[in-house]
């Protein structure tokens, strides 16, 4: 049917074009269908129907002008056509049947070309959050995310990387263990994700320091130059899939095993990562809750590098409490600079920094077994992992020159003292985070949270629990509301109606 | 955040509302986040991020604007918002846990006011096609897909209403049922469907002969006056959920057990039906392939019956073959006429109609056992039928004075002759539904397809197998294109290559 066209001023996300209700009967299509736009050239577009749109007329989003050659043609003739073969293969999955590698590199890759509808999309990930995935499957699931993306292959080996699962708040320890890798001499291109729930992802805190929106071009020649880089996985094309499974995944605030080990795998496997540490951090609060959930996710990841020609090795860690005490990039970055600096700091900081950098080093070879801690211990004592962070800060294109004292948190803040004399009880991480979120965090650098008093430490009334920064007075009453309505820290004997006493600085 | 109204002339089919994406990162927004609008009214909405709408501003959807009073306020108060509880029950039944009578009504209101984004709701479809539901459940998502929509009340008993699992092409029976039961005395509110991937719902029949758009009330007051409807239940408000549930399905070609048994007694329940007939056509290309599943869904459909108070029965029928020899709306309806005129026509269609309405007057108590049949033939033959079809067709708004002869099918055609002497030995009823939908049905009332030779049947080279009839040229030669590519109906003996000699009449 040849339509007049009427270019609409929005994106959609995807290829999509509105039919008049009339004309989409006419041609026997419902909503969700594809059809062929033939113009000079051919395009399948979703389509969504309407009466906003006259009859005979096709509403077109942003993208599919922009396909066909930025201007619209005046009139299209627009075609049914078949869904793409992956819904036939999401459909198998919904039935539990094993999907074939040629399928699930097929429905990954119309993943990433934004074929899929919303409804498709959420499909295959609700069928993966219930049914699960073989080992076969997260191996071709994980093979067709690299493939399908922007990959970097170094000349020299071997390639090191880290990863940490997420959900432990002040989780800085990337800014310490890839200095410390690479002032080793091992090669380690860090890519990293900004918070989507968190108050601070590494590259909302490397942002602070110097840009991390680097192509995969230059993560290879700067990792090439000084040995490191921390940037934003998110400004690559590597394994694209990743986000986009991410944002449909968001809404339903799941997020499928098998995702979980193909998402982390491809973005090691992308940039050709030979020896990896992952960090799972265990404990109430965080993605793993016990100690043999823990270590199934450990055996997966272990076996998943196998099959790709990875060296994987897990870490348990603690992550019951915040990694040191702060929360926000500016004030999580200001305390790893300064342990960086002088090592003086939180020792939970220092000690699990070490411990995954000194894992890197013994499967490196760069440490003999059994010594790879210390190492890295006397690599962040003798200021040369100071010096290797300062390189690769400006190997990136920021001040190599800054101090920890440099970085100034949110000039409103509000600390929130103790109504009680004892021992902190309760502390709860989520809501710590919700609150650094509510006071602007990540996107305000400043905003965050300090924390002085942890679970389990001794507290006089009147002295502070928290402060609260923020980069805006208005967010930080908010923070203070929220803080105030559900108060995440509880001191035994206090009385918890009696919380509600804030000093604002 | 205060935002500068823009609107958006676009429907969503949601209340949604389009964030410049600095803004949605500034409140901590992702895209499908729900924001809550505050003008002199509220309003939750859905949020899309996206470039198109400048910094400082907010794009807003149609829906949204008709919410807030048709005219736009200039500028909008926008504050984050939770989801709806129901995403939460949604992810519970993910997790395989049981819901709530209180839970699964949310979610029922929620898809009826539109207020899942198309990633829950196709959460929640996938999940009831994986996780299924329990008889408990299935009652609950039935009672809240009445709750949640118009009921109709009649004042005199017993009700009967009459149902088709669909798959069988030229399943025109209702033409023929309601008039029968109707005929007898028993009150029949029929309302129907259209075809969504079928050639014609008896909804897109009816149309033939009258206005089917009838609202609750005039379904009551037209079934109270003549005894029986055939209305569209498509422009009532009756089950509303199951239109939305319907179209998600769609795209994802699946019809959950589940939905499928509420969907059915739902729409039954919303008119008081006391005593339902179901008919289940078994066989290859239906949905029900074998005569055991046949039997499982009997049985779901009577328990679930006996959980709203409705006396159910269920009857098997042959699903292998056509009923009748059209596919068409205009087609079916003349073939139908013609029986309820003068007798003469398709035994498949006389028996079935016949046998089913035979069910209902003995479960109505208007035949005694075992007289059913007899009754509803003796009612066919008599030409009592035809009176009071007459009778409701005129009470729709239709002629009542129109004859079989006076249906005209699509003035282009083309008959396809039988290239070999001998049986057809197959018959591929999904090609015909799709050549008849190519040809234009149900859209097009006059296209379809006439099948004059079924599997089984002798026949001789030349004499025609099938005639496609359209109401657009253009479209007849796409069907016989489609039907040459790939064509339905085999002959013994016949030479697969040569039989694309169409001869268009």
């Amino acid at each position: 049917m040849e339509l007049k066209v009427q270019p609409l001023q929005i994106k959609a996300g995807k290829f999509k074009v509105v039919l008049n209700t009339a004309d989409a009967k006419e041609m026997g299509i419902h909503g969700g269908d594809r059809v062929q736009l033939k113009d000079h050239s051919y395009l399948t577009a979703i389509v969504e129907t309407g009466d906003m749109i006259p009859k005979g007329s096709l509403g077109v989003y942003q993208e599919c002008c922009e396909k066909l050659g930025k201007i619209c043609p005046l009139t299209m003739n627009v075609v049914p056509t078949t869904r793409p073969s992956s819904v036939g293969f999401i459909k198998k999955f919904m039935d539990h049947q094993k999907l074939t590698q040629e399928e699930i590199y097929q429905i990954v890759q119309d993943i990433v070309r934004d074929t899929l509808t919303e409804v498709e999309l959420a499909a295959f990930i609700t069928t993966s959050y219930i049914h699960g995935m073989s080992s076969d499957e997260v191996e071709w699931l994980t093979r067709a995310m690299i493939d399908t993306g922007e990959k970097i292959e170094f000349d020299t080996h071997p390639i090191a990387d880290k990863h940490s699962i997420g959900g432990v708040p002040g989780n800085k320890i990337s800014l310490l263990v890839v200095p410390i890798i690479a002032a080793n001499g091992l090669l380690i291109p860090k890519t990293s994700s900004r918070a989507i729930t968190g108050a601070a992802g590494t590259a909302d805190l490397m942002e602070v320091l110097a840009p991390v929106e680097l192509g995969a071009d230059e993560i290879k020649s700067i990792t090439e130059k000084v040995g490191g880089v921390i940037a934003w996985g998110g400004a690559t094309n590597i394994a694209p899939a990743d986000d986009k499974l991410i944002h449909a995944e968001y809404p339903l605030g799941i997020d499928p095993h098998n995702q979980l080990l193909a998402s982390i795998m491809a973005k090691k496997g992308a940039v050709g990562a030979d020896i990896v540490v992952i960090d799972i951090p265990v404990g109430s609060g965080t993605k793993v809750p016990t100690m043999q959930e823990g270590k199934k996710l450990a055996r997966d990841l272990i076996e998943l590098g196998e099959r790709l020609g990875m060296n994987v090795e897990c870490a348990m860690t603690y992550g019951a409490s915040p990694v040191g005490r702060t929360v926000g990039p500016a004030l999580e970055v200001r305390e790893a600079l300064k342990v960086l600096e002088t090592m003086e700091g939180p020792n939970s900081l220092i000690e699990k920094s070490t411990g995954l950098a000194g894992i890197l080093l013994e499967m490196g070879g760069a440490a003999a077994k059994g010594h790879g801690k210390d190492m890295a211990m006397e690599t962040l004592r003798s200021g040369r992992a100071l010096e290797k962070l300062k390189e690769i800060i400006e190997a990136q294109g920021g001040n190599p020159d800054i101090k920890h004292t440099d970085i100034i948190p949110g000039e409103h803040h509000a600390e929130i003292p103790s109504p009680a004399d004892g021992y902190v009880i309760e502390f709860d991480d989520k809501r710590i985070i919700e609150i650094a979120r509510i006071a602007g965090a990540p996107t305000d650098k400043g905003s965050g949270v300090w924390i002085h008093k942890k679970k389990g430490e001794i507290v006089k009334k009147g002295e502070p629990l928290i402060t609260i920064f923020a980069d805006k007075n208005w967010k930080l009453t908010d923070a203070l509301k929220s803080a105030e309505k559900d108060f995440p820290i509880i001191v035994e004997g206090m009385l918890l109606e009696r919380v509600q006493t804030f000093r604002v600085m």
